[in-house]
């Protein structure tokens, strides 16, 4: 069976490039830079789905996001999760959190609506994650 | 400089056993089966400050212990995070989440007030988890 995204996160985030476990994509929500996570296969909902080497790929991936958007853009913190309770196929969150944020310090699922970038926003901010991702 | 668990980690969550790297311990709001884990290291505050190996450790204790969570309470759904917008000291999260809890499908942090649970509960509790985890 393929790998299809959920249609909701297909609807709330955009393809930045695919790692090699994970597609990476960016939540267009222009409070938070946040980054998304997905296992580019079929029929998985918890991490303890993913075999030994995909699990450990998978947090070699957070890692690697993490960083990059430590110094893309000196967050006051990382938040990491992966809920997955209204979504059910399993994605990751990495938000860069600032205390002077939309929803600090709370967490940022359900709060408030999502403020989408503009398309010309969107078009930059993606040739730049592309950069620091994939060049 | 040895490791001091923060005060308010060590108010809200009873110390359950000690893994390779990190304390288990449980929070203490009968609400959920909620789980922590706390590495064990001073000043440790994002999960990118983990040294490699450390870091591959912490995934693997997540691994075990969200293993652990489904196999004793069959929950809905795992959640498992890192936020520490009010706490700074790296801990995660490993909650097991029913869609009849308190604020599913919302996340746990910051819903409502944690409910204690009795004392004969919590001993009766961490003695389980003691023998699920650390036997």
């Amino acid at each position: 069976m393929p790998f299809t995204l959920h249609p909701r996160l297909e609807a709330d985030s955009i393809f930045v490039g695919q790692l090699r476990l994970c597609q990476l994509r960016l939540i267009n929500d222009s409070r938070y830079p946040w980054l998304l996570l997905v296992p580019a296969h079929p029929d998985l909902v918890e991490i303890t789905d993913l075999e030994p080497e995909d699990y450990q790929q998978l947090w070699e991936e957070v890692r690697l996001v993490s960083k990059g958007l430590q110094s893309w853009c000196q967050p006051d913190k990382l938040n990491v999760a992966t809920l997955g309770n209204l979504v059910p196929q399993l994605h990751l969150h990495v938000i860069a959190r600032f205390k002077t944020d939309a929803t600090w310090p709370g967490p940022v699922w359900g709060q408030g609506e999502a403020v989408a970038y503009t398309e010309k926003e969107l078009d930059s901010l993606v040739a730049e994650l592309r950069e620091l991702f994939f060049q």
